[in-house]
């Protein structure tokens, strides 16, 4: 044990000696400075926000944002811009839903509700059933077949408050909206509602992919997402009389996928050109609200960091790619093309940094790596306590990378502050508006930081 | 040296043992859960800031709020809540400002302005004079009394987007209005226009305090806020023509002091009932906004300290006493009182809180302490990493609470993230919108967290 400590620690030594990490904090300033003075990513997320909008896989929108994404690249003066054909699922949510309560015959109540990416409609003329209100799958089953056939399922299992990561409340609930009309269909529902994923309480329904894995397709159901006050009035309904219904009506279509693109940009390293290290973010987007924070910022952020290196007039030891992934949302089919060309091409990829949890206030790094190389890596944590950013832990990456996984590969996710991402997450209220410029600017200035330090970790 | 690190190991060891921080981890959990499931301060805030609003010092709204107060705290149950009679302060701002830029005769744009607190009237027909801008009074006094006469001063120094802290930025920045006036009417100025204390750039004068020290009646000279995009524009014009006009037109008036109320509650200690720990923050708000950051969130978080020690039937050693400081914004006559009173009645003051740097999700906390008492605080710091507010460090605490400072007491300010503050800071976007529930009641939760400890601390 000490022996393998003492190896650390002489490891450690001959990159990250004090001299070292000196010259490096005086990089890094400079970095912050360019960033909070001279930053273009709050500008690009402007245009790609409220020029350009929602931008859901298979959308004109979606083709619109690779033309942005590539010409604004191509302004920044790289070494090369190109992009990689895929092919992405086209889903398309039709004319407005509408819903109702209704308590009695004629007495209705509308609701707020988003069909949820990938559902099928209901007929044209809608579904009006009773409802079976539950938390959890469990629930669901003890009522059995017999009192949710012919019923709409509504799932109420709320995020829970007291975990102080939203990401982890997310985790714990999110599955009644993936898997929840696969449960309900077993039984025989005829529709399934769920409340929104979302920490506060509103008026906004928040979509997001359901599947129907293992169901034939005229098994499958529709499922609609219904926001949180909607879901508490409902809810509160049904404990005065179960008797009421529900009616919902929805027109969402699967097509056909459409051939679309990652677009992709890179500096060529000067001393490892060989080993790549990607930066990216997902550039499509639900298309309730303009994407700003998922995952707009990440993607503007990412074009940052090679910006920001090309202005300080740095010179990169290994190639520094940014990477703009199609259709995380709803088939993560650019992120498993993007490593499947990669492996293809025999590339190899040293690091990979995702930015996809909102535009706000950076507070560290996650690693998805060995224990071994991530407490080397944790020393670089001193360097970013001046930014507050110091927070630096074993965990995931996130979704367009984690394809590159492989046994070498170091895997990061920038991880900003989590309190205000739900609010926004999947649903119309996920607009410019909610970017701050400062924070925007300082996750940008951060993951280049970090992108410095290991283009010069392990020479 | 070895022998005092030694002493103080002993001393940290008495009260903070293993089993000890276990047993305060605990409970500490059980503070979290209570202010994140069953929290009081957003409803609270939510009518602070909506039914009642802007609450300026001797203003029927600052009344308002003194009565409101003191009902909420009588309902919580404690064992006294009281009014402390103080004299404050009374200025209003009158009919809305005017100002517009006179680029040539009859040719105007108009821009958004705020009257400085504390700053006289202009003339009711208003005033128009050329312009000289300057980013500093050094520039100022090389300009020189013979061009500076008879003009308008604008100061146009930007808060530094370099600094991570805006705290600090707005330090660097602050004098300009503080003291603009005071220096431009040494030369001969007739009216001081100042740029808005903000970080972004948007159409909102900012408001604050202006002082006219060492100025008689009549050598007093008007003072407003530009909005930051207003300055830019005022800028720009003057950098292709300096010969440009300046008009504004403003009626605030400063009247006498009139009585008002800081509003006080306490739970008796039970073991060192003569021992107080202060929480609170200002009542008092700008007339701009409704004061939700600045400081509702202050008070709301202070008061649910109170709630949430009382519903998790904590008994505490020392009294614990929340104050709700009259006219921090422009006078802070509330503090100086409250200060005042606690040394007539020759009270013991232990442990002194204010939270009042925004609603935002805390980062920790800062001390005005002893090196020796700091380093021995500093050991809760670990308690607080699960919550991600882990910053303890030494520094200021807040306004209200500096006049308590004596060789005793131990002074702290709860730190939350500062990038959007001034966004919002003495302007009229201060409102309730731009709070988030869960980021109010992590402050609230930190806030108790730490209230809990210091109260077993030292015993």
């Amino acid at each position: 044990m000490k022996y393998f400590k003492y190896l650390l620690i002489i490891a450690f030594s001959i990159s990250l000696n004090s001299q070292n990490l000196n010259n490096d904090s005086a990089f890094i300033d400079e970095i912050y400075d360019e960033a909070l003075s001279n930053g273009e990513s709050y500008k690009w997320l402007d245009y790609l926000s409220n020029q350009i909008g929602g931008r859901l896989s298979g959308s004109i929108n979606y083709d619109r944002s690779v033309k942005w994404g590539k010409e604004e690249l191509d302004m920044i003066d790289i070494d090369s811009v190109w992009l990689q054909p895929v092919m992405i699922p086209k889903w398309v949510r039709g004319a407005p839903e509408y819903a109702h309560i209704e308590s009695s015959p004629g007495n209705t109540i509308s609701v707020p509700i988003a069909a949820l990416g990938g559902s099928i409609s209901t007929p044209s003329i809608g579904i009006s059933a009773n409802v079976i209100e539950v938390k959890n799958f469990k629930e669901l089953n003890n009522i059995g077949r017999d009192s949710v056939k012919g019923k709409i399922v509504f799932y109420n299992r709320p995020m829970d408050p007291t975990l102080i990561n939203t990401f982890e409340a997310y985790g714990g609930s999110v599955n009644q909206r993936t898997q929840g009309a696969v449960e309900a269909a077993k039984l025989g529902a005829i529709g399934v509602i769920v409340r929104s994923m979302t920490t506060s309480l509103d008026d906004y329904p928040h979509t997001g992919s359901t599947y129907y894995e293992g169901l034939s397709l005229n098994q499958r159901i529709p499922a609609a997402a219904i926001s949180t006050n909607g879901a508490e009035l409902l809810s509160s309904m049904l404990s005065l009389n179960s008797n009421i219904k529900f009616f919902f009506r929805q027109n969402s279509k699967n097509f056909p996928d459409v051939l679309s693109h990652n677009v992709i940009g890179q500096i060529n390293g000067s001393e490892k050109p060989d080993e790549i290290i990607v930066i990216g973010g997902h550039l499509d987007s639900w298309d309730l609200g303009d994407g700003s924070h998922d995952d707009g910022s990440g993607i503007v952020q990412s074009m940052e960091v090679l910006r920001i290196l090309k202005s300080l007039n740095y010179i990169p030891k290994r190639t520094i790619r940014v990477v703009l992934f199609a259709n995380e949302e709803n088939g993560l089919r650019g992120g498993n093309k993007y490593a499947a060309e990669a492996m293809l091409n025999n590339e190899k990829h040293f690091f990979a940094l995702e930015s996809d949890a909102g535009g706000f206030t950076p507070r560290g790094f996650s690693f998805d790596t060995s224990d071994k190389e991530f407490k080397t890596i944790k020393k670089f944590e001193t360097l970013f306590i001046k930014y507050g950013m110091n927070n630096f832990f074993i965990g995931g990456s996130g979704a367009d990378i984690g394809p590159l996984k492989d046994s070498k590969v170091i895997l990061a996710g920038l991880r900003p502050d989590t309190q205000r991402y739900f609010d926004y997450h999947h649903a119309a209220s996920d607009t410019f508006d909610k970017i701050n410029k400062r924070e925007l600017e300082l996750g940008a200035a951060a993951m280049t930081a970090l992108v410095y330090l290991l283009d010069n970790y392990k020479l």
